[in-house]
């Protein structure tokens, strides 16, 4: 065995990282992403984040939280990039720790975009997507030979809190045969609509996967056609998985079966086609 | 800081465990998949997987490859899945490791599914997909706020070795603007035809990424129109993005900026739009 930080990357006074923390259960996160944390002398994180995943930061690094809390706003995505800026041009070692990946839907680009204006070096250490590792906990693969040879994410939560107005929906609705949303729980309702609308089956399974991937991980199925009255019972934070590959959890819920669920040899139902 | 394997679930012999190792780096694997290496009688790992991944494991670890090597062809599905049951009903703990996520074009769901049919109980564990981590290696981020609020991923590559035949290109080429191909080099002529043909902008930038987040890494950019022609120099394997992030690059090529390449500070011209 090797030595785990061996020829890993030294994290240099006036650098900021961006670092992907995956989707919730801290055995998710990196290598390169604990050689961040050893390293750095300032943490600015997300809500979402663990608490163990910022217990591998030494105790001397200063933690503060860009997230929402309480009833009070999150920090403006200006004043976060601002601060990075400011902490690294004072000399710090800054690692900005975001949930998932900081280059899916997690506005990693935009505080890269403004370190390069301002100047200040960086690097990007990518993490475990939630739309991709949340739903494995679930049993739900994003892509199965059998299902799909295409994926799309889409997140259900714009810049000013509503649906993306600038989407083309029934060309997503009949792109690929999986879809998996971000943020989508409070429209859940007007996106299912659209899809419908935008010739998508109404009878396409659906999952809501709540906390994924963390010790409060519930999940909810449903149909496409009843995905905005189910998401009414569900909690976010939430990924959405819409397609044929939501059958697949009744086979390969490994989660469910160390609980003691009987698991289906045949979600999709292959053997009976088969023989007909 | 903490013990870093402290919580961490134990791997119990008669299970398999299916890893995902990430794109290339090394860093890129998770400490779950470390957790897996360390404690595995046996990994079954596939091309494109480092060996310093590999180096986790004990020394009395055995190792088999399940790649392609030289000119032989690459063992069957069938037969790999039937040697992961043979082996854990043998009592082994069995770790069967797979370049980026084993759910992402990696045919995990088919392991796990086999895995189900035959009774052996199995764990998966996520991993950055190449799409995502090997992208952002070369500094195109798969979502930004102002250019997609979606991103499909594609598999150039079928069963049979062809292009997928069962997809609805038009759908795809119009539905979201950044599109992320997967083993696409060899038919990327046709794909980017197909997606011409279906409404796509011929003048879409491309950018094909070789041996993605490796030390080897080679970034070659093109448009849609010219992709098919690009192709015939780049090196497989490749992820290739497609669509308005590749003009990011510009300004977020962290490591080319380490290599003294100057950043653009606007590389989508905002400021000359807003100044229009």
């Amino acid at each position: 065995m090797r030595d785990l930080f061996d020829g890993l990357p030294e994290f240099e006074p006036g650098w900021v990282w961006l670092v992907g923390a995956g989707p919730g259960d801290p055995g998710l996160v990196t290598l390169h992403g604990i050689n961040a944390l050893r390293q750095a002398d300032v943490v600015v994180y997300d809500a979402l984040v663990d608490g163990r995943i910022l217990d591998h930061a030494p105790e001397s690094a200063e933690r503060i939280y860009a997230g929402k809390r309480g009833g009070r706003p999150s920090p403006t995505q200006r004043s976060i990039s601002l601060r990075l800026i400011e902490m690294a041009k004072a000399g710090k070692r800054v690692l900005r720790l975001k949930g998932g990946d900081p280059f899916v839907f997690g506005r990693g680009g935009e505080e890269a975009l403004e370190l390069t204006r301002a100047g200040v070096p960086f690097r990007i250490v990518p993490g475990v997507t939630a739309g991709i590792g949340g739903l494995a906990y679930a049993g739900i693969p994003a892509t199965h030979r059998d299902t799909n040879s295409s994926v799309t994410f889409i997140t259900g939560h714009s810049v000013t809190g509503e649906v993306p107005d600038n989407l083309n929906w029934p060309a997503l609705a009949t792109g690929a045969p999986v879809i998996v949303l971000y943020m989508a729980v409070k429209h859940m309702a007007r996106i299912a609509q659209k899809l419908i609308d935008g010739g998508r089956d109404p009878h396409d399974p659906v999952a809501f996967v709540s906390n994924a991937a963390t010790d409060d991980m519930t999940v909810v199925e449903s149909t496409l056609a009843e995905a905005g009255a189910a998401a009414e019972h569900v909690k976010a934070p939430a990924v959405i998985a819409i397609g044929p590959v939501v059958r697949l959890r009744s086979a390969l819920d490994w989660i469910g079966r160390m609980e003691g669920r009987q698991l289906d040899p045949d979600p999709l139902d292959q053997a009976q086609d088969e023989a007909v």
